[in-house]
């Protein structure tokens, strides 16, 4: 099976999340915007699907995978997919639904760090939603990264088998994730993460075990894994930063 | 089987989404922060999840569903789960997934209305934020919601089969949380809403069909299913609706 990744180039944006269960995973996949154009990829075979008028199951956005003949779109959908047959989640009904949680409270902490800088509309450019942006970020630093951060913490410390997972002693898909949106917003709010990231030893631990992965860390040193950057989800605005 | 639905009394919120699915699926369960504090009930027995410091995996916020021992949070995670014993869902592993994705969809919609009133934070008030609220929502009417719209109206018209839903001949927990978000934005945007829904036929006829339902129907007129209010995610502020 080879998987067919559909997702915006140049960043890492959601895609990154389902980049890292592939990689993880070893799963053979294309990442098909990143090919040219006249070979049959870039951002025209992506709006094939986006905009195609006989695709019966037309995702909303990127990411979406193709595995054969099933478009599956959501970056939280896509993960729960694989995490079978990449072996990133529980085989039990419990534990697959545990990690979809931890998911899916990831993916609301993406959605508040990229509003940070994006308070008004995706629409428009960050200078024209500045004085907005910094009062979000304030809030951002002193209240939801604390209360998310928090939790995960909780979360690793309540995990009582032996490791830095987040569930059991395997890696999930919500280690990757959770430790994909750790390193963009340490990327985007160096100084807030910092001092965050101090007070939660297990979420820093965690961080480091997926980017020590070894075929995390062939995949990081490749260069296929593109550098953060402020065209991105996660951007480094150091009057964000307080 | 009685499942226990935890989640904030006095507005529909999130939790809403998962009555409409229990209501539909004719299950038994006690809404429990809705019971006398002295009966077990209030937000004291829902805090004893969420802070209790021996629980094993915790929710991050309501909604979240007790089944036994087992403790479901996120709101499409708990769809996900429902959707199986409730027949909310197709049986087949593409069908879940669809249904899924198109309830994560649902789901995006959800904040996007929710930060109209509050786009810079969620802990301030809507007073000390209507600058920035009233630039969020004309984007979010002028753009968002045809975006969204314009994308479901396409799913409906893509389901071959016959009937008003998104996905084959059954109502799914999809559709049910569709037509909340339709009922939300109608409350919060009287204006746009109608100038939107009017171009999008088949989303209002299956807003319409989910609110028939007998058992929909039975539950809103039983009293129980609490009016839209401004402490709520869905908030009539006319001077955001342009």
């Amino acid at each position: 099976m080879v998987y067919e990744l559909y997702y915006w180039p140049g960043i890492q944006g959601r895609g990154e999340f389902v980049r890292l269960a592939l990689e993880e995973g070893g799963a053979k996949y294309i990442d098909i915007a990143l090919k040219p154009e006249n070979r049959g990829g870039g951002v025209p075979a992506m709006n094939k699907f986006l905009e195609g008028p006989r695709v019966p199951h037309p995702p909303f956005a990127p990411p979406f995978l193709k595995v054969g003949k099933q478009l599956i779109g959501q970056t939280s959908n896509i993960l729960l997919y694989l995490g079978g047959p990449l072996k990133l989640a529980p085989r039990d009904e419990a534990g697959k639904l545990w990690v979809h949680q931890l998911q899916l409270t990831v993916a609301d902490l993406v959605v508040e760090a990229h509003d940070t800088h994006h308070p008004i509309a995706a629409g428009l450019y960050y200078k024209d939603q500045k004085a907005a942006a910094k009062r979000r970020a304030e809030d951002f630093r002193e209240h939801r990264i604390p209360k998310f951060f928090n939790y995960f913490e909780k979360v690793l410390t309540r995990n009582r088998t032996a490791g830095p997972w987040l569930v059991g002693r395997r890696v999930t898909y919500a280690d990757l994730s959770l430790a994909q949106v750790v390193a963009g917003i340490r990327y985007a709010f160096p100084k807030a993460s910092t001092k965050a990231l101090r007070k939660h030893p297990r979420l820093m631990k965690l961080h480091d075990a997926v980017f020590e992965r070894p075929r995390i860390k062939r995949y990081a040193e490749s260069g296929r894994r593109l550098a953060f950057n402020n065209d991105d989800l996660f951007r480094n605005y150091p009057e964000l930063d307080g």
